[in-house]
């Protein structure tokens, strides 16, 4: 076994060339077996393994550096940097982390776990290198779906224009993790057909060189055209365009010609855009076959690729899917957009009945944002189904084009608080702080499925923007389904009770009913609130809490500083109560590594446990 | 007088075809006699005043919408829809916006102040229009610099592939506001040539037609060639690749011409791009000759173009551009980044110096953050000065590049608070709320010129993220130049005090001085600290204004929901004091209307008086 010698950076350099492709089969093997106890990344991971074994290979990755875009493309790449004694240790607790980490090892370049963001990074580097006068070689690596992102365009029009040292390498899997969108796309598949123009042109040489009069005397316009033919037909002329030099397409999968062409390369200049042809899932049948599935894969049997996971309740995912197109059948004027999620946001199913109603634009959350604004001005219901974390990329949008404008459009936060195993770079803990200061939006959380159905619906009939939040898991099995009215910024009051207020917020629900008991049982009768909204507040909540309680306890799986219970403690300042004592339960740290929901939630002292905890020392 | 005609939309219709160039000249004078005195935007206004006649006179203005991008060149399309009248009070507090406004007109189908928006919002009145099976058209119009940002593009990846009808006009008036940047500047300078272009075509067209032999039995390859150079050469093919129809260029001053061409493509299908070309500050000398100066300029006289507003004290972005030159020739690891606003964020001193270390990047905030991480993480030291408002667009890049990494990037925001004429889509109310939840970065605000140059000095040596906030304002004139040593996390302690605290961020110091002044005659003796430090907090500070005051307000020029005087009480809470009255002062709304700094600073409370006026209310 090759891959036992793979111990340390630049061990795959002393393995002999022609067992390279063996090596390349061992770790797809080895991905495969960790990847389905472990669960993650797996089919964009068998994309890559010649590809990644090429650039370790070629470069001199002490000095060099490559910069992996959205990152969960890396395993490979840490397997070949002295990571895979541990790699059964990934996406766990205090184990390897599933995307680039600078902080874990020095040869991840730079973190990276939303799209679009590697040429930007890699120009930079690129820049700083010929500032400080040193040699390094600067790679980007770049799935063709990340490029749907306006930043790599921001990114290529800013470096392709510099003429810097810098290797872009367009990893053209003719997906992303939705279908891929766009015309971007459409010009791929253009460069695909390489092979029938290669010969085209061929025959065009040929036929100049053989017209007598023309072929000596040749004219200044025909220079023109077989320039024109080069650059239109063979070069990638959008990416020529741009300012790079194209080179390509190659065979991803043929690691003999990746080396070739790469240890060719890195000693070319100016921005070069190296365009690799790879096949995601390469090599494992049941992932080259659905390579969506096992995009971001849990546990796996290895024989027939079925998760092995037990089938759990209903996800809020699901929930919100499928009422969406609930109220879509009586309602013409709702639509959904996503950014290349439509799986994980739950809308495949109003895709399959609405797909004249369903717009997946591509990793394109700027976009996102104001198209739904267009929309709703327009007078549509449309709804942004997203991800906690990648909405951070509409932050401008929200405010600029939707809130100031007072249009209706609907955010479905899917994956808000804690993901779980995705870690730092995913961790959806800040939607509440940022939307917070935002006027013209209303902010929700929902505790269960029933309330997210309510609320969806209140949202899509109230006229006004929303965002409704909820987390990556199953909705809890409650049973609770008759859930009282939704109004606009009321609260629901769970427990009457006195001395002791405790404030939940969304899917912290259960939690703070096991402190609850667990407080009843100490002898209190602390008085509970669903806050559901968190903005606008329920002031008669804040009241009702202020009058009864001394004591006033919030709860949410988001960032302390600007969160729900910040504004809790304002307006209680504002409405002039004094003498409370009030604790904000929530992160302090932005960054929550990776570990399972449970994990996080112990170690941060967000369960039950350590709040009861905090609490019981604050009312002694 | 034609232009006295004009009076409600349509009018413009009314008036004789040969008529409208006369007309054009009049509202060319109309709009230097209004700006001169009411300062605005005037070179791009300038630039598009037979573009928008036409639009106006071809299209359905009633039914029709036209998104304009950035909003900045809407003037003619206001003085075209019956706010000709009121012009006068353009950018003045109750008086017209200087952009797009839904809420002043209906004819203002989509508000903008930032980049690159038009094409999603258009683009997303379009679905709504075929869903709804309407029929009105839908305009887009953005300049070649909005073309920069990564949104267009992500805009017209999906409107290109959707098939539907939608014109986007490309004003190519051949600047952004500093200098045009990148590819794509150079590929409409490529277009530019067309003429040139035109002739190699027509020349290779006629020399396929003489060559007898193949003139018939034309092959396939010819044929490619052929629509290659059409593609190629005349279409913009950049567009065409994205799937827009490519017409133009065309002369955007001559009305007639515009007229007839948007008369036709008004009716055709699928989407268009229509080049026009324009100059910025056209018909009127001075700003032909220099339409940087007159992109947003102050008042001026008409006959020499001079401004006329005397010369005040020195601007804060001044004296970040000279303390960071100087601190650049002792430093070669200092770099500076603009996001196309080098003159606006006093950067031209700097790039005049160090040319090699400035990098302008074009409309392009997210890629200019990650760029500068990437410099942090080759161990540079990056400054991006950006506005408040425009670091929006960069907010996930904050988190996810720069703090997640903790790289040692500084954010010199330039035009945070009020920012005065620019109004509700310009002010630079929400940076600190947005900031506060990130870890690993800095916020700092000084309180004049001398805390600029210090703490710009203090963040480049620190080796940590920081933001620097300062207003769109002169530096105060205190002669306070000796400030006390700057140290992480540590306020200034102004006046010793009791009973009543004041903590005071960056340049709301002087209002809180005059505030203190007041409350001294009244016969308190307040506290009063300079924050400096908006984070890390000065835990000192709030034990100090706990242990000696009942009363403790803090004041700021941003929004309160988040804000920094939220984490004051937070602080106190987890500190536990209890029994104090609290108040924090700053904005209540998201959205402020223009008007001077001083009028909104009145109209919001918060000058001295609004706050004197609220702290007596409290305090007795």
């Amino acid at each position: 076994m090759f891959i036992e010698n793979i111990n340390n950076a630049n061990d795959i350099k002393k393995i002999d060339k022609k067992n390279l492709p063996v090596l390349a089969e061992e770790i797809r093997r080895f991905l495969v077996e960790n990847v389905s106890k472990t669960g993650g990344h797996l089919a964009s991971n068998l994309g890559v393994v010649e590809l990644t074994m090429a650039l370790h290979y070629c470069l001199n990755i002490d000095k060099d550096k490559i910069v992996w875009d959205v990152g969960h493309q890396a395993y490979v790449h840490k397997i070949l940097t002295g990571r895979r004694k541990d790699f059964h240790t990934l996406r766990t607790l205090d184990g390897i982390c599933g995307f680039p980490k600078p902080k874990e090892s020095k040869y991840d370049a730079f973190a990276a776990g939303h799209s679009s963001t590697s040429i930007s990074a890699a120009f930079g580097m690129a820049v700083a290198r010929d500032l400080k006068h040193t040699t390094e070689k600067i790679f980007a690596v770049i799935g063709d779906g990340s490029f749907t992102g306006g930043m790599a365009y921001e990114a290529m029009n800013n470096a392709g224009r510099s003429g810097k040292d810098i290797v872009v390498i367009l990893n053209d899997n003719e997906m992303s993790i939705s279908t891929n969108v766009g015309a971007l796309s459409r010009h791929l598949n253009d460069l695909r057909t390489e092979a029938a123009y290669l010969n085209a042109k061929e025959r065009v040489h040929n036929f100049f060189d053989k017209i007598p009069v023309v072929g000596k005397s040749m004219d200044k316009a025909v220079t023109a055209v077989k320039d024109s033919v080069k650059h239109m037909i063979v070069s990638g002329v959008l990416f020529e365009e741009m300012g790079f030099n194209y080179i390509g397409p190659v065979d991803g999968h043929n690691i003999n010609s990746l080396i070739d062409v790469i240890g060719n390369i890195k000693n070319m200049h100016g921005p070069i855009l190296l365009h690799v042809k790879t096949k995601k899932g390469k090599g494992y049948y049941f992932a080259e076959n659905d390579p969506a599935k096992f995009h971001g894969v849990g546990k796996f049997d290895i024989r027939n690729g079925k998760i092995t996971k037990k089938q759990s309740a209903k996800s809020y995912s699901a929930v919100f899917g499928d009422t969406l197109t609930l109220l879509a059948e009586k309602d013409p004027l709702i639509t959904a957009s996503s950014a290349a999620m439509v799986e994980g946001t739950g809308l495949k199913g109003f895709g399959e009945k609405f797909p004249e109603r369903l717009f997946d634009v591509g990793i394109a959350e700027q976009h996102a944002v104001t198209f739904c604004a267009g929309l709703a001005a327009s007078g549509m219901k449309p709804v942004f189904a997203v991800y906690s974390t990648f909405l951070q990329r509409g932050y401008d949008q929200i405010i600029h084009d939707v809130c100031l404008q007072e249009l209706p459009v609907i955010f479905a936060i899917d994956r808000a608080g804690i993901v779980g195993a995705d870690g730092e770079t995913h961790q959806g803990i800040f939607d509440i702080a940022y939307l917070m200061p935002i006027s013209n939006i209303n902010i929700t959380a929902p505790r269960n499925g029933a309330e997210l159905e309510a609320l969806l619906q209140f949202a899509l009939n109230s006229g006004e923007a929303f965002a409704i939040r909820y987390p990556r898991s199953s909705i809890p099995d409650d049973g609770y389904t008759n859930i009282p009215e939704i109004k606009k910024g009321k609260a629901e009051l769970i427990k009457k009770g006195e001395k002791i207020a405790i404030i939940s917020c969304g899917s912290m629900f259960e939690t703070c009913m096991e402190v609850y008991e667990s407080l009843e049982k100490d002898g209190f009768n602390p008085m509970v609130y669903n806050a559901r909204f968190l903005k606008p507040m329920d002031e008669e909540m804040i009241k009702n809490c202020c009058e009864n309680c001394d004591y006033i306890f919030t709860v949410e799986d988001g960032i302390r500083l600007g969160g729900f219970g910040n504004a809790v403690i304002e307006k209680i300042a504002d409405l002039g109560y004094k003498n409370k004592t009030i604790h904000n339960f929530g992160f302090e740290n932005s960054f929550i590594e990776h570990g399972t929901r449970e994990e996080l939630f112990e170690r941060y002292k967000l369960d039950s446990k350590g709040i009861l905890e905090k609490i019981r020392t604050l009312i002694s």
